[in-house]
Formats: structure tokens, sequence, C-alpha cells
């Protein structure tokens, strides 16, 4: 299929590359856009109907939009931003440089201009910053007959027409009508006979995650997005939910991994970016290991003492490690499908205490078996019985701490408004490796007399 | 809220308590129906109208479900079976006993029964397992008004009567067309004239991740599923679709966090069940701890000649998992978000390999540097400049292993068939952790002529 595109192109047979393209979708289109030659880019995308051709353009990543800006005339410019929905438009501009963006502005239509204004004032993480303005709007006293009429004269430049919108003269929203409830009704019906007066809505300065969960809770298409005086000011789309939720699942699961987010993808991010992005946390976490440096050169002459206590530094660091991070992980991952808040703290705090004991029970007797059997018996490494009672309770002491600190962290970050997910593995790690290795040698020198 | 229902029960005032839950949001109803008691729940859920119960039966979790079914009689469970979709009934009965599971097939009808027991047969992580069989069927010779009669018709019965498949004599799958088609054309107009013959599909035997990676790519309400012979056999709607994006995205997280996954949220697991899914990997990776143990203790005697390299070994070990674990979380990402494929195994070598040598060289400098003014200038431990040398040396032949493995690992298990999350940080973490040691003693003794 790529060879026929190119091959059509470079023969200039625009005709046939022209019908080839069109029965494309808008996101398999783009991949072909990609693998042609950027001088013939402006080209191939004039030859597209118009309508394809704003669908394909808002598919394409923001380094090949910008390139089409540049090149574009201000007529074709102003002919893509007539086709793209408001929210598509912004999400264009939001990737621009400045003057980009400024141009992409002026050619909207005023009316077009003010509802980009809007959006792109409202803060980044809110749902008012995921809004499109092109939404069915209808008035409770029409009848089902005439709400088909308003969907067919208007419809084609809206993003859904599968729910509409009821509001008030003072654009207070109402109710909500699917396009279902109006199929299945009969034509003299009333919009107020048959609307759901109980909807459900967001507010434009809710938290992305909060959509994010409402969707997740109620299947919806498109969620109302309401301002301070309940005035319906935008929709949010299935489509762009999905997108919301992929990208803040990937959010949390590189801040996890101790990387600071991005927005693009893997392949498409440079070098540098990649490594700005990863250095930050590495630098931090290596520097705040200089606490278990301390410890253990404090400790010193102690372990010259004892030096079968060193070989099991590195065991006991990583089992705190992966025993807070299990947890700490957990809670997160709850706290942000809003499965868990700040309220079920205490029922949180018992269940992982009581995992944990079970946890660091069963640990701690594996690992005084190992040490028996495996090192001592089958190795003959003569590790004595006090070490190895040492190493099992600094084991069950850490696990316990570990996974209070991991499940209790991420619940008062979120609750003092810092953000859970910087709470995980990586900071909790730092934290359990320094009191690990104290409970160790506290245990040592007790139980030792070291 | 809660309290007037309560309330509304206890005095037995039902009329007035019906109008109250009947106003409800199935989703949100269920969070009421938690605080019933429980013998007074089937009371409560009788007084619902049908289709409201059915709704709201589908949003229980599975205790709840099964302490309803108990209670029913055959003909209630009959009536609440019927007003289910197949997919959903196929969703309860997943999470049933083998014996209630059977009572629930048998109260469905003979054909609904077939295709339960169809869904049911595919594999757990293939589309099939997801489909629903209520979608619109349309032949291509009916015209648009036909089309509207029909949907009108069996329209209630339907998933989602927002988008119509067109099918042939041989149920082949060969156009589709939407609601919004069909509003926006003219009565007289056939299917054949305004169907998208460019069908996007999926098969049974797909992926449930490969189903993901659709709906993102397409914005899709419902993506249509064939068999081998390109047959529709159902559709997947896009609310399915969301539940799957987050169930895979937690489930990566956990896989990532060293958690064997659960179906269950946070708060439903009991104590045991949180305990069972996290001790195998705590006790594994405790277990495989052993060999840096041993690497350690093999190393005593020299240890004992140069006692300020133990103190590094914590830091250098963690800087070595904390590399490798992003850049294996971030290729995971990728890999499951569809941005990476085997074929671009050799782009991400070079570019994490160039990104390790960049983060390498930054933390070792910081570490000289370190090691130079706040250890020995400040805090004058005295530390020597060949050990600071072997250390930073250590370093950064550490994070670029570390990334490299991070990177290459996940790709090569998608490959050969392996869980490319399991290969995330945990088990990478092990792997990087016994070859930074052999790096660092390598290189001491090397340097330091031990």
């Amino acid at each position: 299929m790529e060879e026929k595109i190119l091959e059509l192109l470079e023969e200039r047979r625009f005709t046939e590359l022209k019908s080839i393209l069109s029965e494309l979708n808008p996101a398999d289109l783009v991949e072909y856009l990609e693998v042609i030659p950027q001088n013939e880019l402006l080209l191939v995308f004039r030859i597209l109907p118009k309508e394809l051709a704003a669908d394909t353009f808002v598919e394409m990543d923001s380094d090949m939009q910008k390139l089409l800006i540049s090149a574009f005339s201000d007529k074709e410019l102003r002919d893509v931003v007539s086709e793209l929905f408001v929210d598509e438009t912004v999400d264009v501009i939001e990737e621009m440089p400045a003057s980009v963006a400024k141009r992409i502005i002026s050619q909207a239509d005023p009316q077009t201009r003010r509802e980009i204004n809007q959006i792109l004032a409202y803060p980044d993480d809110s749902a008012g910053s995921l809004i499109t303005t092109e939404y069915v709007d209808l008035k409770k006293h029409i009848t089902v007959a005439d709400a088909f009429k308003h969907i067919k004269d208007t419809g084609p430049d809206k993003e859904t027409i599968y729910t509409a919108y009821v509001t008030d003269s003072r654009r207070k929203l109402i109710g909500v009508v699917t396009a279902k409830d109006l199929l299945l009704s009969s034509p003299e019906q009333t919009i107020e006979e048959i609307m759901d007066e109980n909807v459900i809505f967001a507010h434009t300065s809710d938290d992305k995650e909060t959509v994010i969960q409402m969707f997740d809770k109620y299947d919806f298409l498109a969620l109302p997005v309401v301002d301070n005086e309940e005035r319906l000011v935008g929709i949010i789309t299935v489509d762009d939910a999905i997108d919301v939720i992929q990208e803040e699942a990937t959010e949390d699961i590189e801040k996890m991994a101790a990387i600071v987010p991005s927005d693009k993808t893997y392949l498409k991010t440079g070098v540098f970016s990649t490594f700005a992005s990863r250095i930050p946390w590495l630098l931090f976490l290596m520097l705040s290991a200089t606490f278990t440096g301390w410890i253990i050169s404090s400790f010193e002459t102690k372990l010259a003492i004892v030096p079968a206590l060193m070989a099991f530094i590195p065991m006991i660091m990583n089992t705190g490690g992966n025993s807070g991070s299990q947890s700490s992980v957990t809670v997160i991952r709850s706290l942000s499908l809003g499965d868990i808040e700040f309220k079920d703290s205490i029922r949180v705090f018992f269940k992982e205490f009581r995992v944990s004991i079970l946890c660091g029970i069963v640990l701690s007797v594996a690992n005084y078996a190992k040490i028996m059997l495996l090192d001592n018996l089958l190795l003959g490494s003569g590790i004595s019985n006090t070490v190895a009672i040492v190493v099992s309770f600094t084991i069950l002491a850490t696990v316990v701490f570990a996974k209070i600190v991991g499940c209790l962290l991420p619940i008062v970050a979120k609750k003092i408004g810092l953000d859970p997910t910087v709470m995980a593995s990586p900071f909790i790690t730092t934290l359990v490796d320094t009191v690990s290795l104290l409970i160790y040698f506290a245990f040592a020198s007790a139980i030792l007399n070291l």
C-alpha cells in the first residue's frame, strides 16, 4: 500500500491517488502520510476532500501539523480550522509555538475565536480544558419531530448528535435526551416529556481524574460540563475521555518509575528530552542514598566484628523497598480510580498492617530456613543462629514499616494537595532503605551485643 | 439521602421509596443499596422498575449479585436475565461459582444460552470474550426509512443503536452505517449508497490489547468483531472498552510493582487475598537476593582491606535499579499502547544507549563531586580518590547496562510470547543488582589492586 501510494505520487497520477486515499480512515491515512517526502506533503494534503483533510490533520503529530501550517496559505488554514471542532483546534494550538498559535486563532471566525480563548483559559488539569462547544442544544417545549429537524440542520457540525442537552433561557442545564430516546418516541411528544431531568454533569473546575471516574462509572458517550452558575458551557466526548484515560495512566506509570512525564510518544521523543525526563529523579535518588552510605560507614567498626551481617544488606533493603512499593502503588491506583478516599485511611491502615504481619512472618521464616538450610547446611557458610535471627527480625519489622508508610504516604499526600504518585516507589524506597538499615543495625547491636 | 432511604424503608413507605430510587442513575443507586441491611435487599430490589432493576444489578459487585440470585425465585432470575445484555450476563456468570452460573444459564432463553456459551468459550484475554450479540444488523438493499423502522422495532433490545452493521446473506460484514449517517440522509436512499465499505474490525482471537489500541486510534463507539470467515459475531461497545482499558492499566501497574493482579477493588479484597497476591514475588525476590549476598560474602576479605567500598553498595544498586526500571517501564507502556513493536528494537536500543551514556556521565560526575566536596571536604570522611573513581566508573557502567537490559528484555519477552510487564522493575532490579555488584567488585579489584 505504501509503495502504491509513493508510486502514484511519483507518477503524478493524482486522481487515482485521491480515490485510494479517500477510502482510508484518517487514523490510517496519517500513517501513510508519514512515509511521503516532506516537500510533497502539502501537495497530497491538497488533493484530499476537505472534511477528510481536516480529520486527518487532527490525527497528525504536532511536527507534521506545524510543517503543514507553515506551508498553508491563510485561506487554506482558514478552511482547515473551520472544519475542525473547537476542542480539536485547541489541542492543535496547545502544541504550537506562540506565533503559529496566534496565526491559527486569527483564522477562526469571531465566535469560534472566543470559544477557543475560553477553553485555553481553563487550567490544564481541569474538565474545562477538555470540552468542546459543538453539542446539540434543545429547548424543552419543542417536539421530537422538531428536535430531529434541528439535529438534521445542525448535526454535521456537532461533535456528537447522540446526546442532546436541554437548557433553559439562561443556558442552565435542565435535562438530557439521547438520540435513542428520540428515535423510540413518537414525533409529537415534547422534549420535556421524554428528557431525563436527573442530569449528571461535571464542573469546569473539576479535575481530569473526576471526569475519568464519571465516564468509568456512568458509561456516558458524552459528559456535559457546566460553569459556576450551572450554565452549560460544553461537553466532553467519550473518545477524548479515552485519550485522557490513557494519558493519565501513562503519566502515573512514568511517575511511579521515577520519570518526569512527557506528552510525546517514546519514539518521537528526542534523546535529550528522554535524558531530561529521567535524570532529575536519578540524581535526587542517588544523592539521597548518601544517608544509607553514612549509616553503613558509622557502623563500619561493628560490621568488621561480624562481617556476615554485610551480605544481607541488599536483600533487606530490596525486600523493604518491594513491600513498600506494593502497598503504595496499590493505594495510588485505587485513589486515582476513586476506589478509596481519605476517609478510608483507617481501614487501609488496618488492612495493610495485617497484610504486612502475614507477609513479614512468611518472609522472615523463609529467610531463617534459607540461611540454615541453604547457606549453612548445603554451602557451609557458618552463619550463626543469632545473625539469622537478627536478619529475620529485621525483615519482619522492615516489611511492616514499609507497608504502612507505603499505604499512608500517598493518602496523606493527596489530602494535603501533593501528588500521591510521586510518593510512590522511588521516594518510598529511599525512606524505607534508610529506616531498614537503622532497624537492622539496632537489632544487631542489641542482640549481638555490638 | 442514605438516611432518607433507610427511614422510608424502616417505615415501609414503599411508594415514596420507589419514586426516589427510580430517579437515580443505576451506578448511584447501587451505592445506596450497599447501606441497606442484607435481609432487606431483595425487598428493595423488588420495588424497582424492571429495567432499572436489571441495570442496577449489572452495577453490583459479585457478592451482592450472588446474594440476590440465591434469594431470587426462578421467575425473578429469568426476568433479570432477560433484561440483561448477553455480555452483561457473561460478566455476571464469570464471577459466580459453577452451581450459580448453571442456574443463570438455565434461565436464559435457548438462543441467548447458545450465545452465552459461545462467548464463554473464547479465551479470557481475547476480543471474543468482550463481545455482545445485541447489535443492529441491516441489509444493503433496504432504504434509510426502512432502517429507521427496523431500529425503532428492535432498538430497545440493542446495546447500541448508533452504529449499525451491514451483512450479506452469509453474515459476512460488508459495511457500517452510523445513526448520524442515517439521520443526515434522505429516507429513500438505500443503505448501500450511504454505508462505509472500509469497515475496520477485530477478530475474535485478537488480544484485548489490540481492541484497546483500535478504540484509542479510531475513536469508535463500537467495534465489530468477526470470526475466521469474516462473519460478524458481535460488537464491543466503548463503555466496555473503557473498563478494559482501566483494568489492563491497573494490571500492568500491579505487575510492575511485583503484585499478582486481581480483579477486585482494594477495599473489597480480603486481607488474605491481598497477602496471597503479594507474597509470591516478595518471596521470590528475597530468595533471589541470595546471589547478591554470596557475591558480597565472597568479596568479604577484600572489602575488609578497603571498608569504604561498602558504604556505596546500596547507592550503586539503587541507581542501577532505578535506571533500569525507567527504561523497562517506558518500553512496556509503549508496547502496550502500540507505540513500539519488535521491529523498532534497534532504534530503541540505540536511543537507550545514548540516553544511558548521558545519564551515566552526569550521575558519575555528580557522584565524584559529592564524594569530594560533601563527604571529604565538608565531613572529612577521607575517601580516597581511587575509591571515588571506582564508584563513579561503576555508576556509569551500571546505568548503561541497566538501561539496555531494561529496554531490551520487555521487547524480547513480548516477541517470544512472555508477559513483558513481568519483566519490569522487580525482575530487572534483581538482575541489575547482581550485575552492578559484579561490576563494582571487578573495577575495585582492578583499580585498587585488591
